[in-house]
């Protein structure tokens, strides 16, 4: 934790909380996370990624001193490792401390409990997870799992979004390939409304939206980009972002983290695969993925299924986004898809 | 209306959609919209804010030539005008197409009948809204009361947004001063939650929910900024966005555009104390600001109140937001005002 930290200009600065605090909306049905942990990285933020030299990268192998103790590491077999988990030097939310709420009728909150890991993809200073081969994306998807499963032990914690922020212009602030998992005390309300939305599909049908979802865009064809065995990579119809993607297990499933080794390898090579024609056919755009997956505590759900989202970021969020929740997408689903499917892996 | 346009590589082109289209997204209750007119000006978005040379800045006095026909021009006096409000180049809706929607059970959508203007606030190329005289920033707010006006006038519209982008990493392609409105068939979402949110307080209570919030803000004075006889600003408790800003009027009134003169002069002043103490305070940060107000067929609300909202853009929004909808802000709220507080206007 830092102390007396300055915010954008040397004359704010900004006294260290005691802890993150997760703070509600008095009049939405919202939180927020108020976390002064973040602030040295919100500094870093305007200066775009930094390339780092090597020898200071604290996510290359044989810098280990440079991050805190391993969550988690993959071993490659020869004393090294190929996946490597650490805590987040910047958290958004802790778990050492212990746990408080408040609520005069309209200041509510609690402090913010929870995890926030980084999972280093790769030991070498790789700065495209595209560039990965597939086995090895495959075990940076066996690290997410593992710690999923992890983070259920402990019973404060409700939910885990895993993501991947990757160029600047996607607030990725390391160019070392990494992605996050951020676990909190809450189901947040977007997942919430998701769930809300897959139980409204499963009880007026009797089927999980997902399930349907895939076979609906395989038969129209018309936003699919590819599909395998067990998996199915199209656009959905109404992307927020140019050449979104959606990549969808065929068999019905809640939990990533139940996923077996098969399908993990499967995967792997599908995100690859949908990673390089973004990368190749888009100039290397910054994007996100985020991983839908069941809350923690939930049991087998029929009617939710987890998936992957790739958003790559070549538009902007302005007023009109933040006032109305409605986003702009210039680039219709279909051409994009027409486009990517030409687009060599 | 451009045709096949390149997006983002050049091999990568777009053909124009007949008309902007509304889709909803079959398993959340929200909308995007699709609109290829906004092709052109995606492309510009990676380019900084262009500086604009005098004489092919499209907004500047003695330049009409370069816009189409004004919507609203407010005089000068002198032959010239004040504010001037033009139809956005690239918009997101449009008002010239016949109503169409389409429902197969699963793809839902309609043509995005709508209107996007541009209001250009000052003749002369200002990039800084905060320079702005208070008197001119009124006239900008009375331009917002004429435009919200006419759209009452056409049936086929619900809801207006007014905002502004200022900076380019806020959104904003032009330099030269502006705001803009954009105006939907629907009342959005974000807009839906809001409403409901303070009628339940105003079920629970019997008062407006914002008539209450000023007055707790007031009473801690913690995040307070600043008041004047008819306003009050403040940094609110769960604010996603450091030195987020509320300026809200003290007496009850759900639509901004009922505001009368003497009010909106007073308004123009605190307007700009407001930015003036972000600009100053913050090095000039780029900022959306945001008019939240009653649809436009809505009667007197007794639970809604309209308020503006600024929002500085100094932290970024990367995956963990996007999936889950928290905002994660490095600076504490009462702290942002008592730092604002001390800066000179």
């Amino acid at each position: 934790m830092q102390n007396d930290v300055p915010f954008h200009v040397p004359s704010f600065r900004i006294r260290s909380l005691a802890a993150p605090e997760l703070r509600k909306d008095p009049l939405l049905d919202h939180w927020v996370i108020v976390s002064t942990d973040r602030l040295s990285r919100a500094l870093e933020l305007h200066a775009s990624t930094t390339v780092t030299p090597l020898d200071a990268c604290p996510f290359c192998g044989g810098n280990e001193q440079l991050t805190t103790a391993a969550l988690l590491e993959i071993p490659d077999g020869l004393g090294g490792w190929r996946v490597r988990v650490v805590p987040n030097l910047y958290p958004a939310v802790r778990s050492d401390v212990p746990a408080q709420a408040w609520n005069d009728g309209w200041h509510e909150g609690a402090r913010a409990v929870g995890r926030h890991e980084v999972i280093v993809e790769y030991p070498q200073h790789e700065t495209a997870f595209a560039n990965l081969k597939a086995d090895q994306v495959a075990e940076v998807l066996r690290a997410y799992c593992e710690r999923l499963q992890a983070a259920k032990k402990d019973a404060r914690l409700a939910f885990a979004m895993v993501f991947k922020n990757s160029g600047a212009d996607a607030g990725a602030s390391l160019e070392h390939v990494h992605s996050q998992i951020l676990i909190l005390p809450q189901i947040p309300r977007t997942v919430q409304e998701e769930l809300e939305g897959a139980k409204r599909h499963f009880d007026a049908t009797g089927r999980c939206f997902f399930c349907d979802w895939w076979r609906i865009e395989k038969g129209t064809g018309v936003r699919q980009l590819f599909d395998t065995p067990r998996f199915s990579v199209f656009l959905p119809y109404a992307g927020r972002f140019p050449c979104e993607m959606c990549i969808l297990p065929k068999e019905h499933q809640s939990h990533f983290e139940d996923s077996n080794d098969e399908a993990r390898r499967e995967l792997g090579e599908v995100l690859r695969t949908a990673l390089r024609k973004l990368k190749r056919g888009l100039n290397d755009p910054p994007y996100n993925y985020l991983l839908h997956t069941a809350p923690l505590r939930a049991e087998q759900m029929p009617h939710y299924h987890w998936h992957l989202e790739v958003l790559p970021r070549l538009t902007g969020v302005a007023g009109f986004e933040w006032g109305t929740g409605y986003f702009v997408n210039p680039v219709p689903p279909e051409q994009a898809a027409a486009y990517l499917r030409g687009v060599e892996a």
